[in-house]
């Protein structure tokens, strides 16, 4: 009756239905067709969002972009997180001449470490940020190899491998450094634009849009588009209106400010440190996440402070409320982040006033709604001002909405069309949208899945119906894709409903039994407080067993026994109870 | 690191804060202050969403108004709904003279057949049509004793024992036949508006003002007001563009029409059915909560169709697609519900085709986000073509917004000020408005908890620190209550981490271990896949119990044999792992 039950059932439904049993590819078809055909592959990102991961094959040579993380879903309860399953490239790593990264977020580069080895650590094309970002994640995993890095910037252009040439232009996403690019194939010009918005000048003109003409110009085959925002219509909220809203909040400020965002979301941190600093405030960082990201722009003259502007957690107590900016982590509610912390009066240096102003600068993450609810009313109890997106312009998407994506199509003008990155729903938007705007026809804008190949040749882009594996690799402690279905669903049912282990110690001969029946239980009924049905449980498998015919007691078949006690007992709690949880017979026989 | 665990820490944590112990009452304080005191106590709806009950109580007589359920959490996992604790009433249940229930919403009549017999079955007092959505759920709980109900419409008055005079009166919500009420007590007129939205003319001004303003002028002492709005800035979208939305998207329409929303949604239905007669459309309703809904509300004539308008569903394809709607639940993604049953191609009577048309009109509830994600996947991997309240005006709350909070506080000018139905944050921001708009000190607008008494007094108005139990109840198949902390934290340390059974079989004299130890393990790893690790873990238990001194030998100290085992065998599996299973080890002695 749940809606966790009501969510898996539909998708366990729906993915058994959309997804055809794997069929390993044979080598005849590839080899036949291979001359001519640029074979585009997403692993990830095409049916959610994160775990961005999809490669380009032509002939012997594999051109990978990203390798991103997914967040664990309800279906996915305990696991860390989410991966790309890289089978595929596995068994050919020989062939693969690059892994091009778009940008530093997590959902980009968060698989790195997992898969570095498997893939044969090759080359990495990415800027100098972006390395840096993977390079200091690589220290958590001390085990995966060191990566080597070709670094890149908007404007360069580099040959991978005999058949890939790849040149990189600029986007505006909300870190720095990330780019888009032309790839130029022997069947035609591909263009990825890794993620973007478009940023606005005062006067609300769209900046920078000569770059998306002169990408248009070069003729392009086959254009990859972002869908995250294809449901959202209209255009970005300027950054910087952003910024003027949060200069005018911050000015009517008197005591104390705590901002709240993404410890990713460089550009805004950017923005605020800067405010800040005009307006005469400190800036101290709550957050390692937040804390290492800052510093690593700074280090590369991508973010630009004045000397003393960022001060130590430790010494806030040094300044006046009014000249102070605490930035703090966990504006989505995440346990042990920053916000979490103050919010609960465990944070070491920062005790919440009655005289403080919150501001949260980011936006909900799907799912972490009730999260964040509970934050803000953590915070509110304490007196303190909260302000969040809804309540004022304090946030921008990174992701361009409709009427960027239509932009952007008109300029590129491809005969072929893929949204990527999102859900069905939202790639099917924006295919319409691509309809709308480009004329093309429905089939010319493709709506692939994670692991199904499509075929790009000179005059044609084709859906097949080959498919390779991409179903879920999950990160769980130290395993990596060692928590499979069973797993999970195990999880779900215990959540749902408990467990009851029922252990029956037996003689060996004649198969009597030598002890009242033992019984753990943990999330179905408070035992302590329900020993009438637990005795009612012994009695009942007391004669249960008891009643096995003579035959069966010689030496006694342990399985037709625990099959009797999970269906027997199972009915017989469902009738007391209306609860069905997961019963588990053990027999002993000494 | 996952957020269902972050969810938990922070709402703890601060509950504890929040929260001082029960104190129960002294009736000494009671009878002291009684003889000029109205107390008013929320029993639920204070910190959260659903739950709604609350009493009024005037020396030994007490009038208590709704009794929903909330729908369950992340932090109650597998439980049905949470009901309010009623405690407090039932010592005293010879004194409740009578039961307001506002409107036919299970969050204000879903606890009912839960508490009614602890209530001692007191009359209700509400209208026509609630009274049949209560007769009707009643039928699924034979157990429950048969209302009694005293039925009012809005412009009634009712004596409800010496002290409480209550006139009702006329609110929109989107169920037909809630009202509002002004309780006259001894210390003053309280208004309980119940639940209401502003309803439109075609030119766009709101109806029936007149109706609050005669409210007003009776001169009120306090004023109860929802907060489920109160965050959303401007005034409702009028039912009246919701419903020429709705009408123009019907005529564009060529193929079959399915529109999903919610069973409660009546008003909304109503329309549509409306809509669908006027444009030659059949309607059929699937879904036994949506049909039975606007069945009750169709035998009292508060939905008017022509016969013949609605068909039954086994019928559907004796129609042509263009003269067919079908009413259909499970908007929000529900296991089991009409939609997810098409999406899944399990549905009885409904096959989709690509030609026709979804239309959602609902929102989504928070939480349901992923659900209702999948579920435009699944309808929209088939073909049809999907339409959602984010698209399009086709959904309007049934709770004011901020305009429309402010009008109604500006009619009624009370003296003090009490927000309802909602987060702490909700109602801090419903409380704001207040002192803007009528200038109240904050001292005037009370912000309480569920539990916390507030005493009413001719000229003044208190939150005290007396509170009454008010703690989760909450319902799980057959159990009421029975549910508890317990429980609930082993479901969801289960579902995150799983759990491992170690039984080790010794002998009574000396402790010996008579046979390998068994282990069974469910959501932690894929046993088949990890026999070298249970090896382990049996070799390690063999050498645990092995090693404990002989003393202790003579007659194991099965606690103190246990307690090693969780904690030398959770090491181990962390480190081998880095997961922290419940470990739960058995003892058996022979």
């Amino acid at each position: 009756m749940t809606s966790m039950v009501s969510t898996k059932t539909t998708r366990g439904a729906s993915s058994q239905r959309r997804r055809a049993p794997y069929k390993p590819t044979t080598s005849k078809v590839a080899r036949d067709s291979q001359e001519d055909v640029l074979r585009f592959i997403p692993l990830g990102g095409f049916e959610e969002i994160g775990r961005n991961m999809m490669l380009f094959e032509y002939k012997d040579e594999i051109l990978v972009i990203d390798a991103g993380l997914q967040f664990p879903e309800r279906e996915t309860p305990g696991v860390d997180y989410i991966i790309p399953n890289v089978s595929y490239l596995a068994e050919r790593k020989e062939n693969i001449k690059g892994i091009i990264i778009t940008h530093g977020h997590y959902d980009h580069i968060g698989a790195i470490p997992h898969v570095l080895e498997k893939l044969g650590n090759p080359t990495f094309y990415t800027t100098r940020l972006t390395k840096e970002i993977i390079m200091k994640r690589q220290e958590d995993y001390p085990n995966s190899p060191k990566p080597i890095f070709e670094v890149v910037k908007a404007g360069d252009d580099a040959t991978i491998g005999k058949y890939f040439e790849v040149k990189f232009f600029d986007v505006v996403h909300n870190i720095p450094d990330g780019f888009g690019m032309i790839i130029k194939t022997p069947i035609g010009n591909v263009v990825h634009p890794g993620e973007f918005k478009f940023d606005y000048d005062r006067e609300g003109k769209p900046k920078g849009l000569e770059v998306w003409k002169q990408v248009g110009d070069q003729g392009i085959h086959t254009l990859l588009l972002d869908s995250t925002g294809a449901e959202t219509p209209g255009h970005s909220l300027s950054e910087r209106v952003v910024e003027s809203e949060l200069e005018k909040l911050f000015k009517s400020v008197k005591g104390r400010i705590l901002v709240g965002s993404f410890a990713s979301l460089l550009d805004r941190l950017g923005e605020i440190i800067k405010i800040a600093e005009k307006l005469g405030r400190k800036v101290a960082i709550s957050g390692r996440s937040m804390k290492t990201n800052i510093q690593i722009a700074e280090n590369l003259g991508y973010l630009k402070f004045d000397k003393g502007t960022i001060v130590p957690l430790e010494d806030i107590n040094k300044y006046h409320d009014e000249n102070l900016l605490l930035l703090c982590t966990g504006a989505q509610g995440e346990a042990n982040a920053s916000f979490a912390r103050i919010a609960n009066g465990e944070h070491k240096q920062i005790r919440l006033k009655p005289t403080d102003t919150v501001i949260l600068s980011s936006s909900v993450v799907p799912g972490n709604e009730k999260s964040v609810q509970d934050l803000k009313d953590n915070l509110a109890r304490q007196g303190a001002t909260i302000y969040h997106y809804k309540m004022l312009d304090i946030h921008s998407s990174g992701h361009a909405p409709q009427e960027e994506l239509k932009t952007v199509m008109k300029l590129i003008h491809p005969k072929f069309f893929i949204p990527m990155h999102g859900y069905y729903f939202m790639r099917q938007r924006n295919a319409h949208l691509a309809q709308e705007v480009l004329g093309l026809k429905p089939e010319h804008t493709i709506l692939g899945d994670n692991g199904l190949v499509i075929e790009l040749r000179k005059d044609s882009a084709k859906l097949t119906d080959e498919q390779v594996p991409a179903y879920y690799v999950m990160v769980d402690g130290l395993g990596v894709g060692d928590v499979g279905e069973v797993v999970l669903r195990d999880r779900i049912t215990l959540s749902q409903e408990g467990m009851i282990v029922i252990i029956t110690t037996v003689s060996k001969q004649g198969g009597k039994i030598l002890k009242n029946p033992d019984i753990i239980s943990r999330g179905f009924i408070y035992l302590k407080e329900n020993q009438p049905l637990l005795d009612d449980v012994r009695r009942k498998i007391r004669s249960l067993v008891g009643r096995i015919p003579s035959n069966y007691k010689q030496s006694i078949d342990a399985d037709y026994v625990k099959t009797i006690i999970r269906d027997q007992i199972g009915q017989f709690l469902y009738n007391k109870t209306k609860r069905r949880p997961m019963i588990l017979p053990v027999i002993i026989e000494v």
